[in-house]
Parts: C-alpha cells; structure tokens; sequence
C-alpha cells in the first residue's frame, strides 16, 4: 500500500494520539447522526479546523421548492438528541411531515470536531482553538447549501447557545431566513452571563485532574465536572423548582438526590474541554460584533420574523433582557414561556412547556 | 513562675500553634471592638468552645429601664464595621442617642472566636466544631444577660445570615424580644440556598492550597477565594445590577475591573475556614429544628412585630419566599426593599437603600 507523506504525518502511534474514547458521544447514547466533513474552517479569532465534520440528524423530507427547511443548532452540552426527544415529531409543531428540519450539532460539543475526538493533533484538547457562534453559523450556512443545496431557510429554532445562533443567522443572513425562534436566550450575552459562564468554567478547570486540558478522559476531572453540575443546579433550576420540590416528577426523593443521581452524572458524562469551548463561545456570543458594537444596529438589520421565547423562572436569560432585545428588532414579537424549572424547562420536564412552545412556534411557522 | 500542668498543656511551642495572622480582622481594619468571653460553650451539634470570645461593638447608653437594647447579629463575612459604616448613627432609625446598640460579631466570623484566632487547638483551624445559629443566639442571651444585665430586647435587626439569628432569637425566646427585622433573609433556609451556600463552599475547599483546613495564611487559598468570590459575583449581585453599569458607582470602569479590583480582594482578604464555619451554619439555618420540622409551628411561636425586608432583586432570598414566611408569623410585615443590586444592596451602595430600611425600621420601632 502507497503511503504518502500526508499520511505518514498523520498515522502517529495510537499512544502518542491525544484523543479518548467517551461513552456519552456515541450513537448507542445519542442515537444515530451522520458525520459530514464541510472542509477547512477559518475560525473568526484565528486558528483554523482543517477538516471540520459536522454532527448532522435530519427528519423529514426538504420539498420541490426547497423551501421548507428548518435549522436546530444546539445548547451548551446538548446534542440533537435533545431535540429529537421533546421537540420533534408529530403533533409538535416541529412536524417532520411539513418540514426539513436539520439538526447539527454545534462545533465542540463531543459530537462535531472536538478537541477530543479530533484526529488532527495541531488542535486536539487543550490545543482546540477558540470557537465563536459565527463560526459555527459559517458552518451551517456551508452545510447547507454545499451538501443539501440550501439556501433559504424556512426557519431556524435554538434555545440558549442555541438562539445565540438563532440571532447570528438572523443578523448575518438577514435575507436567507424567514423565521427565527430564540428560545430563553439573547442576540448579545449579557454581563452576568459572561461572570456566570465563567463561574462555570472555573468548576472545571479548577479540578487538578483537568490538568490544562490534557487529561486522559472526563473519568480524571470527575470532582470538577460534578462541581460544574452544582453550579448548574442553583442556575439552571430556579428557586421555585426547588422549593415546590418539582424534582419529585423526576422520580427523585430529595434535592440531594437530585443533584447526586440526576445532574452529577449528566455533567460528569461529558467532556471537560468541550464545556470550555461552548462555555467561552456562549460567553462572546454577540451579534453587535458586526456593527462595531451597536446592538440596535445589529438587531435592525433582522428581516426575519422573530419570535423571542423566554422562561419565565430564568435565573440567567431573564424575561426582560429578552425584551429589551425584542424592542430592537422589527416586527418582533416576546413570548414568554412560564415555567417553573426555569433554564431547564428546555428539557421539557413538564407537558405545559412544550405546548406553549408548540403554540407559539405554529404561529411563528403560519406567519 | 508556677506552671500548671494546664498550662503546660495549652502552652504549645510557637511553631505548633495553629493560629496565623490575618490582618482583616484586627482594629486597624475593622474599627475598635471589645473581646468579651461568655465561658465554656456547649454547641447544639455536639462539640464545645472552652472559652467563646464574641467581639463586640456598642453605640448609645443602656436606659433605667433597661428596655432600649437593640441586638444587631452579623451576616456572612460581615463584621460590626459594616453596621456601623452604613446603619448606625444619627439620622437613622437605629440612633444611638434612643437607643443601646449591641452588635455581636458571629461565632466563627474571624472576630469572635474563630479556626484561625482561638488558643485552643483542640478547635483550631480544621478541629472547629460546627456551629449553628442556635449556637450563637444561646452565646449572645448569654452576654447579654450575664455581661450588660440585659433580659429583653427592644428588638434584634439583622440581615441575610443575621435575619436567620433575628428569627431563631424570635422563635427561641418569644417573650424577651419585642420586635424583630429581619433583612434579607428566611426563618429557614431554601433547599436552593442549601445548594448555592454548597457551591460558594466548594469554591474555596477545591483550592488544593486550602489542604483541608490547615492552611497556614488566607494567601495560600488565593485562587480558591477569588474562585468565591467570583460566585457571589453573579449571585450576590443582580442580572440587571451588572446590565445597568450600576458598577459605575463603585468608580469601576468595567465588569472585569469591579470583580479584580472590587469582588475578589474583599473575599481572598478573608480566612478560608471561617467562610466554612459560617457558611455551614448558613446553610442549616432553620427555626423549625425547635418543632420537629413544622415551620408554621415554629413561627406560629412568635410574639414579636416582625417585618420581613426581602429586597426585590436578591437572587437568592427572592421576595415570594419571605413573604411565604410573614403569612406564618402573627401579625409580621411584609416591607420589600427596592433595590437594583440584589443581595448585596445590604452594603447601602445607593442612598435609597437606606432610606427605605430607615423608614421601615422607624415604623417598627414605634410599634
């Protein structure tokens, strides 16, 4: 067999490779997905991904016309499986018998190029380099029209991280997207946001077995994933969702089981240098970097019907800096979803969240 | 010079004292205060204090009557100093020429005796046993009684972590207070408060300088301080707080400026295991340990005029769940503080702040 030079540079020995193997980002545990290379990636801050691959799950058919699809990217540690369970299918208004919905997995996340199951060691772990929300709509809007041949959009759907992408694709693509529904998240992040997201990352990297990013597996920063996840549980859950003891719709006992047996395992599952590249790119997510830091600029240039979905109980998305945004953008319209779980009604733990996302979303769509 | 066998037992060489020097908590930092001892105390968790020091401050004179004393409890890392900064004087409610102000620095706050003072090293440092806010009201009944002759109170004002010992005073001693303000702060804690008071603490305890209590100076837990620190920027701190730039007020010019120059110096300036002992004790704060859980019991005890002051934008004590408690005490107020920077509107950073607790503090206490 005939090696190329390429190919001997590539073919280091399985010991001196960087990557792992973790459970959590395989098909038995997120369903099936397919991996589409779009190419080299320039980042938007420097460096470059020179093959980046995509976590893709599509359902539904894209019609004639072509203009029947729908963009989900994901949340900060979600996966299209998320979307796949709560959001999707008949009787939602994600109805894959209407419409082409493609779900792609956000850059970083374990499942798309990520710093530990890359193959390419100049980025592999610590050495992955900064990712922001445009890049990761560079690399849908690539997707989309090189590998399905699209090039409007019906609509794009994404909650938290997710609607951070929502409102790049509305400002950068303002005339390829006809609907945007950033569900509980904002077009730029807030202050509180970036000390929140810090706090966040901190949990982590403050776990010696992290060691910089070099660790072997997500198993060595156990302590810090699990710190991670209890910052999780006094954010992302609101006071409320504690104090009315909602936790007992998810088969739990008390809040210590709670967080011992339902959020510690979710966070510790996950790999560590994936929370840093979503949790730095939520931190900048900002659709004003385009217009030298006006937002009212930024937002004006929207053409899109938007529908802004906040959760009423949001700890760190609240209602009102939705609709400070809201007032920017034209025609937009505030939503609000009431919810008792606050940031983590998106998992959908309650039937009341997904049918007020339903109704919403069905106007937004007959729009 | 005789030598007691005692002695010769407490007289440890220099190099095995425990004890380090901190120079927050000293005169020079805090203002005078007085070290009183109240003796031998046995705590409600087990464990004893041979020789409980409570530093104290006092502003006013002790009347005939014997019934003008107001007790003012410490909050979480608060000392004296901070009531006297901003409470205490003439043109407030709290006047020393009506009244005799007793301030009584917490068990464990660095003051009164704490992990990093006491000569005791059967409880120095990582030995100090936990203390509960039952702890520090039966430490200050006890000065009170037995150093000023003081056996009722014309009322206890305390806030956040001192609203907890104003409530445990009400509920433990119901015909020897006779009005109670309670500022920022619950009867019993949340099950959310259990878990952010969880994650501050983690915040300090992951930093491996911390070395399970027995570090030798507060500088060896830098990192893990201002890890704290940047916890309580987020909570401590309201979402709109940080939007708003309400930073500017403090001469800050950025977030990032106000939690490095502003946030972290407080917190790394303070002892790692006093945070501990506090926040420990924070965290199980609850009156309805004197009625075998029943809170409405417990607060159904009280006989004091209590208002409750939640402030309206705290991230953690939310107004709903101390207006939750008022309907459970007898005749209690609620009076909701408005105030933009959340929990830490306590510091008085805007004049409104104390305008609002003057008035209401006012109306109680003509009462």
């Amino acid at each position: 067999m005939y090696v190329t030079s390429q190919q001997l540079l590539v073919a280091t020995p399985p010991e001196e490779t960087r990557m792992y193997h973790n459970p959590f980002y395989t098909p038995e545990v997120q369903g099936p997905y397919e991996l589409i290379s779009i190419g080299r990636l320039e980042l938007e801050r420097g460096g470059v991904i020179r093959d980046c691959r995509l976590a893709v799950a599509t359902r539904g058919t894209l019609n004639e016309a072509r203009d029947n699809a729908i963009l989900i990217p994901t949340w900060f540690t979600g996966t299209h499986q998320a979307w796949l369970d709560t959001y999707i299918g008949p009787g939602h208004a994600l109805d894959p018998s209407k419409y082409f919905i493609v779900i792609v997995n956000q850059i970083g996340n374990g499942l798309s190029t990520s710093p530990h199951n890359t193959e390419d060691e100049s980025i592999a772990m610590s050495r992955f380099p900064f990712v922001t929300i445009g890049d990761d709509v560079v690399a849908q809007e690539r997707l989309l029209r090189e590998h399905f041949d699209i090039t409007e959009l019906f609509a794009v759907v994404g909650a938290s991280m997710g609607a951070q992408q929502a409102y790049e694709w509305a400002v950068r693509f303002p005339d390829r997207v006809h609907r945007v529904a950033p569900i509980a998240g904002t077009a730029k992040n807030t202050p509180h946001d970036v000390l929140f997201t810090q706090v966040l990352l901190d949990a982590v990297t403050s776990d010696p077995g992290f060691k910089g990013g070099e660790h072997t597996s997500n198993e060595d920063v156990e302590v810090g994933l699990k710190r991670h996840a209890r910052v999780w549980a006094v954010m992302g859950l609101s006071t409320e969702w504690w104090k009315q003891e909602a936790w007992r719709d998810l088969g739990m006992e008390t809040p210590q089981q709670t967080v011992q047996e339902f959020l510690e395992p979710i966070f510790a599952s996950l790999d560590p240098n994936s929370l840093l590249v979503m949790g730095r790119k939520w931190q900048h997510g900002d659709v004003s970097r385009h217009t030298d830091g006006d937002l009212a600029e930024a937002l004006g240039r929207v053409r899109a019907k938007v529908f802004s979905m906040p959760i009423s109980e949001d700890m760190f998305f609240p209602v009102r800096d939705c609709a400070a945004e809201v007032d920017l953008i034209p025609g937009a319209e505030l939503r609000v979803i009431d919810d008792l779980a606050g940031h983590f009604g998106l998992f959908g733990f309650v039937p009341s969240y997904m049918e007020q996302v339903n109704q919403h979303l069905e106007e937004l769509f007959a729009s």
